[in-house]
């Protein structure tokens, strides 16, 4: 691969720990090979369902390091370089480049809030400090700030990025930067966050998604990217409404709110289906117990994901 | 018209005032037929754009008296019962339905917030108190409450509701709330109000569209209806983008934010198109002028609105 | 009383209802009595504590009638003009005018949101069409706009406004309001509505209060601003944190959220202390019952406002 | 100092850099002089007017090492141990302890919000990992998350928790948590970071302040907490507005918004005053410059910091 091709299904990969909260390895490599196998165009590590904010740096770059080795080469890696202003983001870049990764992803600076001028300065700086391709992550619900479809293109015309995650919740402003960028001859690659609505996305004209819920099923994710390629715009919607049916997972969790519910749910759905070997989650947070797993089950169940008859694994 | 049917495009009509800021009739009739001509299905008086906060109870049903006569069923007409709290939005209610209008619209209570208990129970009151048809208009951004999909589709099962206007700014919400509707028998009938993103709410399944910008362009909107109405989805999504381009008029205005510089730049649009006399607003608001009025001409011209070589009125 | 004075502790008055939700006009008259011998300053009627929101037109001037008549000219009358834009607040103006109150209570616009333009407008516009005193009730909570210290004094010193109501939260906003005020020649009076705080903004130069939890125990608050008027710290703060417990009874309510919660308790409060015969709310709000009831007289008894054998009203 | 005290007035320490933008440790031992001599209780580093965001790990150490070392026993030093999540505060703390400081100082977790479950949580797993007292900075402008008073006290009695630095604008719950911390037998030091209004913190029974602007004016933060201590409330008041008059310097910032107007406006001042060598800030943060310093400059004359016809600085 001369030039990593940043387009299609890229899902942000999702965690297993084993019983006393450490990475557990073969399950991380069963849920890769999953996803693979079922045709992603590449893989997103340390991203906020990846619990780059749960990590310490240790632990986030044995991830990174397991990650590499692991996809091999197979599809392309990217990788979150999380962290609150610029010169702790540029730390985490350079080692995330050092274990090989093929792009990497940063959000507004966070925690101590500026203004425009110091969320696009902040990529700018970023550029200067790595080579690899950067993607910004368009994350207000965690950092509190939406970046700006204007500025991102400016950004993406002058080479600062090579395109966009965006997980803003604002469709509106998601089209006009579809439109912007086409405008400027299509510098940035724009990937929608949202699995419920990706079809709106492609309607929009977006490269590819970073889907979380692909982590529990890949293989629609995928076809209804080859759908949408082959203009078939009728299973593009099939399929995202089986999706949206099956991220009804998040809705109900009663035992907490936040990442707990979100994550929680994906990695108690991933544990029922197999993939993982626990639910377990990174402190402060608990795994999901009783009628939130049994009701998480029970989604998997009416979506064709688990048999009707399959017992409750615990 | 022995039942109004409620599904397609359905304006909220923006109202065009003299230089005396009073109603100006002419316009008034100008613009309704305008869009009847068009084909829409419906419209929608008294909504946020159509100024409701800015009206005096007086000015509000005077504006309802003309619309109804000039409307002349053509068309279903749709009022906005917009109060503070439950007892003002009867009030309110009780009044439009004496000028002969075919359903209303109330937002969730404002002013005094209180929990999904009390949101619950105004629609029932509401209901309690008019025979006519009720949507209920999903507004955080005007109300600070979003209304819970699940309990919209309750309310429609149980004959409260007869639809909802999605303002939100939330797609995986009115994904989930189409999804359950469509569960449920269908009892609601579903609208987006965000004209820069309809063709993503018809892929969610979206009865129609209340699109301030239709006021503008309405055969646009009819046409991108009937296109989804026959399956063609590139026409669909061009259509949007061309849609989406024209509300670029909203988004450079230098001398206000909100609502004013909305409505402000749909009523300079109107006013630059020939449909208004002018385009002045309601105190507490100015109309836009000088640098804002020509970069909305611009846009109007660059999306073909507006010959090439047209003036400025002025 | 040639020009009335604005100064001192004015509680906003909660309104007492019967059994059947109307407004209970015996109880209304032992309230109003009970907080005029205690010794305030004034009576703040239809402010948010007092129902504005809840109440139609038609409730809202019978309240204003009562009270004028009631109060009888023994203290000033402030009345609430709250409504979304500035028309239909002069509209409220107007009426409010007619029955003889000694000022006037107006918030920013809410419901459609302009810029600090609109906001300064909007109050210019108010004074035009009205005599009476004229403040500004700054309450984001409500209208999710917080009134700018500089330009409540620069309309202080022009004339427009008499004063500032600052339910604001923002304490450190309150302080610099107080000393630009000052610099200014003190044309505002300012007012604290944080009742649980009011020796802080005493503090900070506040010329009087405005709690609500001066319906319950109006003794306490008159005595705190007796206090600071000579100068004795020390019981202003030992009576503020008699009344910081006091206010413990809004903390706890679990069957609601809110408004419900809030004056949900003073009114529950007051008909446990038998000045109100019921705690009747109006709609869409449930009064408070069972377990909620039994906690805030708890806390009336703990703090020595019921004796602590005194049973429960039911 | 067998236990060191925590009371008083206790700044967070702005970090003086020079032209590249690296720590100036002779201006950084002249301005930890300067608040020592002027008779502070303790020095916090690391918080967020010591720019701790803004800093690699390697950056952060370098502080701490340089800062205990000038310290040198004088007073306690407390470091803010600030990151995402728990598992990379408790990476923090452990390195923060082996520099010597005194106390930790811990925000509730963020960029992945919880529930109330998690926070407390969070506070109790990074209380096992260390032997340091710890306090919990409540700071929802940076956090996004409110501390619950009634969760503070029960973790100070629990010995999780040694106090509480709250910086969450919110005086009523500041109120309510020194009564609840008082009526549990005082367990926790109770600071206010609001340092216009640090008088109502008083009143409230705060244990202390920390201050970011004591970094300009440390006398006046000292003489007041020495008024308070003997009773004269006159003179903690009339200290206090001087100190707001001060505060001026960051409303009027034009350049920019949030940290770079904050931080930036108080090391312009700090280097006009001869204490800084320049007002550098780190990226993405440019100093402040031109009528800003001019703007600043004024308002250190008016309060009398600067003599009236002292030069401007460049």
């Amino acid at each position: 691969m001369s030039q990593p091709q940043f387009k299609g299904v890229i899902p942000p990969v999702v965690i297993p720990l084993d019983e006393n909260r450490q990475i557990d390895l073969v399950a991380f490599g069963r849920t890769i090979n999953r996803m693979i196998d079922a045709g992603v165009d590449g893989l997103f590590f340390l991203g906020s369902s990846g619990e780059v904010a749960f990590l310490t740096d240790a632990q986030r770059y044995h991830v990174l390091q397991e990650a590499v080795a692991m996809v091999d080469g197979r599809v392309p890696v990217l990788a979150g370089i999380i962290d609150m202003e610029t010169l702790r983001v540029i730390d985490q870049a350079k080692r995330a480049e050092a274990f090989g990764v093929d792009g990497l992803v940063a959000t507004a600076p966070f925690y101590a809030l500026g203004g425009p001028r110091e969320n696009e300065r902040h990529f700018r700086v970023i550029r200067e400090n790595t080579d690899l391709p950067l993607f910004a992550y368009d994350l207000p619900v965690c950092v509190h700030t939406k970046l700006d479809p204007s500025m991102l293109v400016k950004l993406g015309t002058e080479g600062v990025l090579q395109g966009v995650k965006d997980s803003s919740g604002d469709d509106v402003s998601f089209r006009w930067l579809c439109l912007q960028n086409e405008d400027a001859g299509h510098p940035l690659q724009l990937f929608t966050g949202h699995e419920v609505v990706v079809d709106g996305a492609y309607m929009s004209g977006a490269d590819g998604s970073v889907p979380g819920l692909a982590n529990l099923d890949p293989h629609s994710y995928v076809e209804q990217w080859r759908a949408y390629q082959a203009g078939d715009w009728e299973r593009v919607r099939q399929i995202q409404d089986h999706l949206a049916r099956l991220m009804f997972i998040v809705r109900n969790v009663a035992a907490t709110v936040g990442f707990g519910a979100g994550v929680g749910a994906f990695k108690t759905a991933l544990w029922q289906l197999g993939v993982f070997n626990t639910n377990q989650m990174r402190e402060p947070v608990d795994a999901l117990e009783g009628d939130d797993v049994a009701s998480i089950v029970k989604i998997l169940k009416d979506c064709g994901l688990m048999e009707p008859d399959a017992p409750l694994r615990s």
